[in-house]
């Protein structure tokens, strides 16, 4: 769905100096319409005149007005003309025969001074005095105060004039807004950004609408010129702080706009305030899409995955729009989609920030294994190897170039503060897991790594009483690369499985082989591995007993076993690999240890318990303190 | 504050055979006032008359009621009598210059011939019949029919009377709630308890009363005599399952209740729910306390431990219960206190059950790292030794117990389901620690591993790719305990360090010498250890660098490497032992490696990171791609 396009025919008035050309030419760019400057269309006779400095008398004026006149009747698809037209007669003149849109540039005496100096132009005081005496100020005329940047200006017009329509409306530049206004530029899209006016984030705008070309984007710091400028149903990208914020966005949006128009929460939400939110809307016939977006700024800028939850009707208006702006699969398939109803693709974001943290972890902790034993460029050219096999990944990739950067001959990994923090999706996705009884421990370990990360105090006075290793036991790398291969494995694993099980409790019926094409490409956690698993699974039904993983089990945990002996034996933490060891454990004890734990709970607080020789639906209990047998 | 005595002359009056006597005699045992049998006081000549079979006149019955009434009139507190008193005429002659209380018991005559054959009394039917042809029935006194159970007509007659007043009303007659009743009982408090009138309930109050003396208890299917025979201030304690039953009960029992009255939750209640439960009571002048109990069914009964959260005023209206009812340390100082404000008490009986959930995980490792090598007569025997010394506590004798039970010869621990479920608290206290930044890696383990208890379809197809152990290595029991109590050790500063950042963040003042004092005895994690550690956090403030502490981290470090060594050659899961490990690993490694994990974050997505080498508060970027330098 084009923008509109109908006939306009705009007129930029104003005095010398108020910026005519300027705004004409940036407005002529936007509406893709035909520039015209007035001044162009003296007859030599009038030139001639001026050049020698005589004032033009009105009878001068005729002419040329009626030459304007003509010209701009011309216009196929109407035109912009900048042209002082200070008196109403001239006016009148010029819009014989046309329906004419004035835009007149008003600013005062003091102003324009001032712009003329900072524009380095030279105008007497007493001429600038002399067109302002001549003004007869339209009444009917759209008046733009000239003390606005350009820029906002421009965007003031084409909103009240409702000329331009935007295809998508982005709201809050930050980073991830920034690089998808662009990504969406870049795919030929129109765009219109909003950015709050508050004083701390007044350079945003203004800097942002500098990078790009500004043929196609309109700046805004005030609602109503926004939602005007979209085209209709309007399509509006939140890049904004999960949380309150939304709301409060949404609660001045909503009634600007129209049923049928889309807002999509490209932000990390939490899927329950998603569900709450699309309920609210939907009672404004609004619709509204939780759109998780991975891969960073360049990913936002290049193409991310976007994980799409909500309608089929409301992922339809807005489908050429992600779809184009997504990561491409090798095939060109885009990495956008709507993965399930409600809150899903909030919630599979979710997950997969869930997952983003067990591999970082992962990373962390085969750094803290080498880095006593090898330098940062051997283990640099480890991972580099890593990379060129099965292990590649963007977050491998880009850990390899970490230890490469330096900085004044020293590496700047170094610097930086060994504190990690941890909020919002990677403490929400352990949560799902803990309350829907999914054992997602690499994410939950991976949390409180970052958590134990804070406690600089104690390590202080614990790092002292470290024992100081007997032996350090060497391990070949092949068999680390195949214990990080298998850790990852039950990483992904576990986070598929929370996918799973959160679905068939919400209904969703999420596909988990179209989440990881979603993944393949794109997203911070796009891998080798995540590639390979889509392949098995598209294939196959049950996460944990395909035959890919089996395959891969025993060589896995010797490898692991292996690993984590020698991280043992250097006192090394290693949640993340010690939790897929736990898992991996587990999972080969044909008897868990749970039924002594069952058996306390009845011996304490008759808490009863089920019978492996008896029906699962009948509970028991017994007087575990009387030995008589 | 005693319940207020007066001056009560009951008279429980009706034909042959209504239960006179039994209902008269449980009144006045309950009511500690005398009983009389109105039989008793017949002159001579009447018993000679009755012992022919004569039929006694009205002549003859004016003296002895003289004599009744004379007796009533010297009774210094009142009486209870039972005495037919059929006809207003008697009545009139039984109350001269008194204020009686008649209670009648009534019955139709089927009924009074059912009870009267279940009693295997004789009686002529035509007899029963004059009875009731003579009966006047009086339009002044307390109905109750005969068709119910003594204890509930006498729990009826004493609330409609007012009569006696309960210290204590317990509500919801549960494992818990009978054993709270039952403490209460014994230690001299009156009670009276509440069961809903649910039919497949119904069996619960009348076997509750059976095992109970009756003189001080009465029980209650309906809320109005529950709440009336309560004195006031009304203490009541809820002992229903936490959740929206609660929400239900107060709803049907705040307009019963009067300003000043106090109601205690004693379940598992979310903090959250109970501060929000005490706002709504406040507004009613009600006080709400949160209070945790902890000691199961036996603890319940001999002395609970007993965490209470509120205000000071509520508190001081029930500390006489709850500290009677409460264990007592070797010094006699009652196991219960008011831990803070609001939701303190349920918080930290969330947290107790959360290192709880870890002590029983690291027995049930023991038991997976043990029960392939040595009986379970050899593991009952380790554990009484180690009960023996600093290891001791409740849940490790439990354990010994349950490997000495047999059942036909064989062990019951191997009839027990190995699956155990988690919700409530052990998530709860997870999701608290994950929420507030506290590492509590043990608690989230021992959830995580009950979860992955459940997936046996997994484990049975894994189980059959278990690489076999190479070498089973061996480690000295005294190793193996000093891993053990290095782990608890953990557990319990890892739950403590939660209950300190919590009370800092809700502003609770908490003492976790205090905490740790109410759980010394009578909860389910008492243990020597907390003893110990309630001696040396009176002396100290920082939890982890307790010197205390410090002295057994490198032994204790040790023996845990030795043990996961141990675990890892066995291919046994350990994901208690290892959260330990990886804990106290992370807190000697003078750096973390979460530098990594901020470099990553700012390499994908300008997230910014602190420098080691500049003020905290500045942040900064870096393109980690540009490998200049």
């Amino acid at each position: 769905m084009e923008p509109q396009n109908r006939h306009r025919t705009i007129v930029v008035m104003g005095v010398s100096g108020s910026g005519k050309t300027t705004i004409g030419k940036r407005l002529a760019a936007l509406l893709e319409l035909p520039f015209e400057d007035a001044d162009a269309y003296h007859p030599p006779a009038n030139i001639a005149k001026m050049k020698n400095g005589t004032p033009l008398m009105d009878e001068d004026r005729w002419p040329w007005l009626e030459t304007l006149n003509q010209r701009m009747q011309q216009w196929e698809q109407g035109g912009v003309l900048a042209c002082s037209a200070l008196k109403e007669s001239y006016r009148q003149l010029l819009s014989k025969n046309l329906s004419i849109h004035w835009v007149y540039l008003e600013g005062s005496m003091e102003t324009l001074l001032q712009r003329m100096e900072a524009r380095d132009h030279f105008m007497k005081p007493e001429m600038l005095q002399s067109q302002l005496d001549t003004l007869e100020p339209p009444s009917y005329a759209l008046n733009v105060s000239i003390s606005n940047r350009p820029e906002q200006m421009v965007s003031e017009i084409i909103a009240k004039l409702g000329t331009m329509q935007s295809d998508l409306g982005i709201v809050g530049m930050g980073v991830m807004g920034r690089s998808l206004a662009k990504n969406a530029l870049n795919k030929g899209f129109k765009v219109s950004v909003y950015n709050r006016s508050d004083p701390k984030e007044a350079h945003i705008l203004p800097n942002f609408l500098k990078e790009v070309p500004p043929e196609r984007v309109l700046g805004f710091d005030e609602w109503e010129g926004f939602v005007n400028s979209l085209s209709q149903p309007r399509r509006i990208l939140l890049m904004i702080p999960a949380g309150t914020a939304i709301d409060a966005v949404l609660e001045t949006l909503t009634p600007l706009l129209a049923p049928g128009d889309v807002v999509m929460d490209g932000g990390n939400s939490h899927y329950r305030e998603t569900q709450r939110r699309m309920q609210n809307l939907a009672s404004h016939s609004i619709d509204y899409l939780g759109v998780g977006v991975s891969g960073g700024e360049e990913g936002a800028l290049k193409g991310p995955s976007m994980m799409a939850g909500g309608s089929e009707t409301a992922y339809k208006k807005v489908s050429h729009l992600l779809e184009a702006m997504a990561a491409k699969e090798p095939n060109a398939k885009p990495c956008a989609a709507l993965l399930g109803p409600d809150g899903a693709g909030h919630f599979i974001k979710t997950v997969h920030n869930g997952i983003e943290y067990g591999e970082m972890q992962l990373l962390a902790e085969l750094y803290a294994l080498l880095r006593g034993l090898i330098s940062y460029e051997d283990i640099r050219t480890l991972f580099q190897q890593w990379q060129e096999g099965e292990a590649q990944s963007f977050l491998l990739g880009l850990t390899a170039e970490i230890f490469s950067k330096k900085e004044g001959g020293s590496y700047v990994l170094d610097k930086v503060l060994d504190v990690a923090s941890s909020k919002g999706t990677g403490v929400w996705s352990s949560i799902a897991a803990l309350e829907s009884g999914v054992p997602a421990s690499m994410m939950v370990e991976a949390v409180l790594a970052r958590h134990l990360s804070g406690a600089q105090g104690t390590r202080e006075v614990w790092a002292k009483l470290r024992p100081v290793p007997k032996t350090v036991k060497q391990i070949a790398p092949e068999t680390l690369l195949k214990a990080y291969q298998w850790a990852r494995l039950v990483n992904h694993l576990q986070g598929l499985e929370l996918i799973q099980i959160q679905s068939q409790k919400e209904n969703w019926n999420v596909q988990l082989s179209e989440v990881l094409r979603v993944w393949s490409v794109g997203c911070i956690i796009q891998s080798k591995l995540v590639q390979q698993l889509q392949q098995q699974l598209s294939q196959h039904a049950s996460l944990w007993e395909l035959e890919w993983v089996l395959a891969q089990l025993p060589e896995g945990l010797e490898a692991l076993q292996e690993a984590l002996q020698w991280g043992l034996t250097q006192q090394t933490a290693l949640p993340c690999f010690s939790a897929a060891w736990n898992h991996s454990g587990g999972l080969t004890t044909i008897n868990s240890p749970a039924n002594l734990i069952q058996a306390l709970r009845d011996a304490f607080g008759a808490h009863t318990y089920q019978r492996t020789d008896r029906p699962l639906d009948q509970q028991f209990t017994t007087n575990w303190k009387d030995h008589g047998a």
